[in-house]
């Protein structure tokens, strides 16, 4: 048995934000992995992503300036951009391990099972920690229909030798969205298979809806309203049917959300879990107070999203050492790296529409100056403002520079700042930040 | 004789901010414009020059993503670069002009002159005004050697049907930097005639450094230390001649600064200018409290940009409308667009390095996420922190999106929001503002 201050379950970004502060702070910590070290996001998640999206905004930017200026768009190679991936996936686990090794900590790989309140047991070993933390993280749904084990998922379509000739995804949620248009980019004949027909439920209407006219523009079909009913092996790939709908593809994934692992749940003994994750209190404590639940293994309403499991992580390292204030969670953004980027942050223009609190300025803003000049097929341009105050609360952009809009409209709100005052500030000139004054 | 309110002399991005809310107000308004209405920028200044930067910058991108996962990089084609900006320039001034006149101000085409303390003449009519407010801007500097009216300015630069070949720049200014860049990029030969051995003189010496490898790496010549004392017509282009150097191009272009016209100076009659240009006091006045003069022609310590004319062009038009507080800028970020670019903003590390109030936070950052998601050849950051309040105070970006990154800690210095706050924050992930954690 050996005995540790605090032991994290999980090796990603949730535990390891708190997993470091503990050690430096002198805490005795044990990490636990049982898969990837690093977790989900640079191994198999936002990280790799956006690196195959570099080669996608790249090409975009160069096709947008056809008849602007440029001759020629340069083509995606899907082996080389893979290998550009793997040169940093690849330091990922080893760079993780051992930075966490380097800190003072002690890592083990395996699977964690509680066997009291207070001991785990990973491998044949015993480990007492005084605290546990889990951030267990979340696996993708694949449709438990027949022939599921055809159906593949994000982490294998991030890590494709070969890009397929003609590929689904089942489901019209982000990661969707963003791998259909990566997929479509470097060539591929793309359809999404959509249960409903609604995509992207967590974004406003009209923000999806641009987004979805720019990814029908770059030929991704939308089937919607399809319930699957079966996956067949065909010679070079799948066959998906629904009732009075068939598609073959070579290559199916499933892109349906996440949910925490039912197995490791069971194997957290006293802590209550649901189907959607651990339910904790303002102090991410579980039913049991010693043991903890951060990132996306949470049930919670905030986005599942890396840095919001980094900022859980670190509170609860703070609260461990002392701090008694429950979290407070700053407004978080959300990104779509589609065809266009989605992003949006604070109260939705949707809700404010019904609050009489709130006031929306909303614009299309393909003319503005900074939209022209990249050549934009489309932008918007959102901004909720709380009446009395005068300070913005909200906004949407659409745009393929969206993330650093948002990224500034995201500080205006964590320091209250209004409107006018965001007026007198002057921004690098001509950009998108000081475009900005023409909605404001 | 006719009377108005207010005469703005100078309809661009200065005359025009201070124009627009004093018609609105209700003022009877003149504008005078001698040249093309909108003024400097939107015609032959930055926003031309940034919608040639899309090329370049499309171009960079997909170069930069070359062993990346991309194949093949376009070209820059002139003429058509060129139609893109015309088709944006060509309708800035009757644009502005319908602007003025659909708001109910009065425009005239002509050069301004005082005839006494309140009137000027335009062509052959008199107008007087109560207030009278100066926006004249600057022009471009040449060099006063034998030959120099075969030396060009930015403003051609900006209109050429056909990129010649083999170009010099004098001067090592942002506007030699970032038109030497273009040229570069798009194919041309590109030589840069310094005076001294220093470029750039107002960005710190290391992110200067590191934009001057870059574009040394595009094989841009640096000339340092350069007294140019004659240049000579050749049947195809230009020979510039100092001692110990001699130069055939076949455009030289002057990119040493911008001063007020001269002529122009002597025409504002009782008002003291300067060579430098017009003093004024911290409401923006002359040496007559009913003269204002704002944006480039102010003999001021700000840098001469298009949102500082604005901002000075609001503030007058508040002090006539009744607002009896001082100018108070805000801090003014200035960015170059060149082969990186380099945005700086506050109290600029140089300065912060002798003084003891401040720590500066200092890293080349090339390794960072996103620095290598895009491929950056080079990038850092600098923040310097104000020690008694852990407030950010100013910050120097260099990468090829500085100007996003600086924007941002722009408001977080006119917010002051102190580095431990942003560290609270969550931006889009992975994104530039969230690599930023790595450095504070």
């Amino acid at each position: 048995m050996q005995e540790y201050d605090v032991i994290v379950i999980g090796g990603g970004p949730g535990g390891l934000a708190a997993a470091y502060p503990l050690a430096q702070a002198g805490k005795k910590v044990l990490v636990v992995e049982r898969d990837l070290w690093g977790g989900t996001c640079p191994n198999y998640g936002c990280d790799p992503k956006k690196m195959l999206y570099s080669a996608v905004q790249a090409k975009s930017y160069a096709a947008r300036m056809t008849n602007a200026g440029l001759n020629g768009i340069p083509d995606i190679n899907w082996p080389n951009l893979m290998d550009f991936k793997r040169r940093y996936t690849i330091k990922v686990p080893a760079g993780t391990r051992g930075g966490v090794t380097k800190a003072g900590m002690t890592a083990v790989d395996g699977v964690a099972r509680f066997v009291d309140d207070r001991t785990i047991i990973v491998n044949t070993e015993y480990y007492r920690g005084q605290d546990i933390i889990i951030a267990t993280g979340v696996q993708p749904v694949v449709p438990q229909i027949k022939g599921h084990n055809l159906i593949k998922t994000s982490r294998e379509f991030l890590d494709m030798d070969q890009l397929p000739q003609r590929i689904a995804f089942i489901g019209a949620g982000y990661v969707s969205m963003e791998l259909a248009n990566i997929a479509a980019s470097a060539g591929a004949d793309v359809h999404v298979i959509m249960h409903g027909d609604r995509a992207l439920r967590a974004f406003p209407t009209a923000a999806v809806s641009a987004l979805q006219t720019a990814m029908v523009a770059k030929r991704i079909h939308f089937h919607e309203n399809v319930e699957l009913s079966r996956a067949e092996e065909l010679p070079n790939g799948v066959r998906l049917t629904a009732p009075g709908f068939t598609l073959d593809v070579q290559r199916v994934f499933a892109a349906m959300g996440r949910l925490p692992d039912q197995a490791l749940t069971l194997a957290r003994g006293h802590i209550q879990a649901g189907t959607r994750g651990i339910p904790v209190n303002e102090f991410m404590q579980t039913n049991d107070p010693h043991v903890y639940a951060i990132g996306d293994v949470v049930n919670k309403k905030q986005p599942k999203l890396t840095p919001v499991a980094g900022f859980e992580g670190r509170y609860v390292a703070e609260h461990l050492l002392g701090n008694q204030q429950p979290i407070q969670y700053p407004v978080i953004p959300t990104t779509v790296y589609g065809a266009l980027e989605v992003s949006q942050v604070g109260v939705s223009p949707d809700a404010a529409a019904d609050d009489e609190r709130y006031q929306v300025k909303a614009a299309e803003v393909t003319h503005w100056y900074t939209y022209n000049r990249t050549q934009e097929s489309f932008a918007s341009v959102t901004v909720v403002e709380e009446k009395a105050t005068g300070r913005i609360a909200g906004a949407v952009v659409v745009a393929s520079g969206a993330e650093s809009l948002v990224n500034l409209l995201t500080m205006a709100i964590n320091t209250k700042t209004p409107t006018a005052e965001v007026l007198r500030m002057v921004f690098a000139y001509p950009s998108a930040a000081s475009d900005l004054s023409y909605l404001l």
